[in-house]
């Protein structure tokens, strides 16, 4: 039998000293002072137990990982209703493409795109204060961690709303059909707050475990959705985590995965683990480059791909 | 524990007085007169036990189901040079759609839409003549299936290469990037007689066994492909499976799986079951109404979704 | 010869008289309650002479006709920089298509799209305030059309800006590409007010005639512009002026041409006439159903067609 | 007055000596074999006299410039009932781009383009025998151009046919939506004749008198066609008849015109010429680069351009 904490440690090591990295994201600078040599994974197991190594402490932007705790709240809040609003497939495109929204008049393909999470964040503003919405998503993400420590990098989400003209272009072009329901600039303030999310590697897999356990906290534990929407969650997660290159993470990793462009991915292996690994140099789809290869190896050893026997 | 022998007919039974049953395609005479009251089944667990119910063992025209096993041949013969030539993300648009050819310069997003189908039949055909290259496949589906009964429909295959004006089309707009290396109406010829495989059920089922046994064609018998190569191929399918549908089958199925618009879908449960399902009427999206609608009953009630814990 | 005036009356009865009318435009308030009953006509002789008919005096939102005023503004300003900007060809799409923006990185195809008319505000203001900078396109129309009275309508103005999500979408997407330098709400504020420019058909083919007389206000006037930039408005107005109805309008009238949604067109016969229509009720491409058929009577009696020997 | 027959020849001799002469088209080996150091001029006034300089008698393969005489042809057998089956707006991309094909449903957008130019050739070919089609073609231009030798390069035609997957892979595609009505490979055997037409300046200046004429063969000639049909010709060729490059042809030429990427043009000033010129190598558009060059010269010199007064 594998020793997970033996490998989680090796594969640390490994990332450590790559010496191709990827880029770090550059278009605010809060990320671009980022130090692309950190490396840090942390996978809690079904049982419980937690195998972290690296930087597995260190707080980043989780940024798009966000669009899943999201849209875990707005299907609490409107439950399948969500879909008359956003669709369910791969995009096929670029993350930021708004090509396919002028095709399909204004409703976005799957929520995992910035579109799609945009319409997920104009649910959760559900006619609330902007900060009573994201202050209820961070209370959210507070429990399933278990941690009241989490927060939100406030100089991030300055430089994301500053800089953030295509998803400024996003959101008012759904509001042209109807699709964002507040202002635009409401619905994009919750946004661009729920993107600011700083958490650690031990803080991300520790939020995901509701998603390994069939949608319970944890074994034993309350309920946080039913079974069949966390089967649902990590469905979409599958086909639709990666923006385009979704079918690429699939084909190498073989897990449901979501990643975000501060080099954050949380992937999840039902009933065996929730994984959280960060490094915040990007390859060319935007997606962390050795937080995908060290997902790749801990998979590869593990056999814990959803098309494994 | 669920009697599957019992839920196979179970689910047959509800199938068989279903009202709405989609729409037969028409496209060819030999599919357009088959009867839509048709329902069949077929479950093959690990330890080799069978259920079957319905018109299990009525022969159907496999049509795109055939995308899978001339995948893996392919790959036997170039490895994983077969994709520098085809993409594997999903294409996010009709599984006909020659846009994203021009947009990707002649290279297909995935091996599972025509155009990919195309290249790999192109592969297959490697210099030999079709009717060799065809044969070959006829064989590797016989030896999996272990009947050497299965044949092709010459009549479905006439009609295909005489109404196949949009694949001729792909397979030359390809040719002009360089991408189908034959003759086109060689290549073609390949793929018209691949779509035209007859099958049952029970025979499909039968042939997709090495993908539920990680590669093993079965449990302690030889390898058919690699146990990565066989995780990769059940990716592919959950995520490229059903065209533009793909995302919906793993969010409502949860398995990899392979449509035809013969009305036959091929499922994996790796570990657990290959399942072949037919029903000739279809939904919106071109795949299998009731097919689709059995597979979702049967994972809701065994648990076999790959998203389940 | 044909008597112009007698022609230009009997245009006016015959549409007076039109069963069908088209449809007004309805997505602002101030547009929507215009009686659609109502049309104009004037026609300016190269003499000076004018010809006008109908509601020939009434004042209408000139809306997208204002894109060739703008133009010459701006050429004024940065000469063929320019065209580094905005691109010259017909966009062979929906007027408000975001999608050539994505492929073309934020380049719109020509100054009469929508997205091309925003960079043109952009040049135009230049550092300025707003409203100087709108300030400067109103003299210059009063100027061209030799009439002072000529003013913005202000409830159009901020019923455009209450609704313009396209628009918005349009300036803050191009800013993402760094081809809007202004806060994009400051230059969507002077291409508001540039579309809510009010004149009546005499002014606005006053105000036409610079491109009747190869760049002079009027025969021994003054250059507005050259020869050559008037002509190279004027072939522009022809392959771009009617969105994706250019190449019809082309067709059936045979002139330079620029459409309003407000009913407007401006048609330009080089050396013979400068001509405005007015009517709201707009055909499926959005342009005057009206108008645009007066115009084709119009060059059909004189032979003022571009295309004719 | 300006002098044309000294003006065409100092034009001749300006591009004799330009040393950025483009590319010559290379996909089949007939024109890649083609010196690039050729130019020719031929301009055939109102009045009939013939200036000519350069390589003005020299044959070369007119290409797509045969697309306005088979589209006379088309018109003259069908009329107006031709415009259900092709459109007559610019297409905004390449002129091979079967993208719009498949969002209009297999409706091309003009007759200058590859795809409307099969069903031109479809019409054209009306039961025939392809040869008796083209026959009827190449009796056409004899006709107009008053000179019997015109032939077909039958070398040219070959290469085509042996190299044209792209335009097999259009016409099968329109084939799929029942918009050609022949066997593909019958029509493209027309087409691709009709490309491989050989002419001189001269010569197909001769033949586009009839568009400079108003629809007359020649000042108190017999008709050719009507003028409205001749003015509309014209529109198409101007704002069509260079691809994707129109806007700019009509920008910087201002002339109804027709490229072909033989490296000729044929361009028309109604009422006042009919201009052929040639030159091998094309701009990065896809059109001659001396051949627009010189247009843009002659145009400059002459006041020709449609949108001068």
């Amino acid at each position: 039998m594998t020793d997970i904490g033996r490998l989680v440690r090796d594969i640390a090591d490994e990332m450590r000293g790559a010496e191709e990295r990827g880029e770090v994201a550059t278009y605010i600078p809060p990320l671009a002072r980022i130090d692309p040599r950190q490396f840090g994974l942390c996978v809690v197991m079904a049982d419980g137990e937690i195998h972290a190594a690296g930087d597995s402490e260190e707080l980043f932007s989780i940024q798009s990982v966000s669009k899943v705790f999201a849209l875990t709240q707005a299907l609490g809040k409107v439950g399948d209703t969500l879909w008359r609003r956003v669709g369910r497939e791969p995009s096929g495109t670029p993350f930021n493409s708004i090509v396919q929204l002028e095709r399909e008049e204004g409703v976005p393909r799957n929520p995992f795109i910035n579109a799609g999470a945009l319409v997920v964040a104009d649910i959760n503003l559900a006619g609330h204060e902007p900060r009573v919405a994201i202050g209820e998503l961070l209370r959210f993400m507070r429990y399933l961690a278990d941690d009241d420590t989490i927060i939100i990098d406030e100089a991030v989400a300055r430089a994301e709303q500053a800089t953030g003209f295509r998803n400024i272009a996003l959101a008012n072009y759904m509001k042209a059909f109807g699709n964002i329901t507040h202002p635009p600039e409401l619905t994009l303030g919750v946004y661009f707050h729920q993107c600011a999310i700083a958490m650690s590697c031990r803080q991300l897999a520790m939020a995901g475990r509701f998603l390994m356990h069939g949608g319970f906290y944890e074994p034993g534990g309350p309920r946080v959705v039913s079974g069949q929407r966390a089967r649902r969650i990590n469905a979409l997660m599958l086909t639709c985590g990666h923006y385009d290159a979704s079918g690429d993470f699939a084909f190498r990793v073989g897990l449901p995965g979501k990643s975000g462009v501060g080099g954050g991915i949380l992937a999840i292996a039902p009933g065996k683990a929730a994984i959280a690994v960060w490094s915040p140099g990007l390859n060319a789809n935007g997606n962390s480059l050795l937080g995908t290869l060290a997902l790749e190896r801990l998979t590869e050893a593990t056999g814990w791909s959803v098309f494994a026997r």
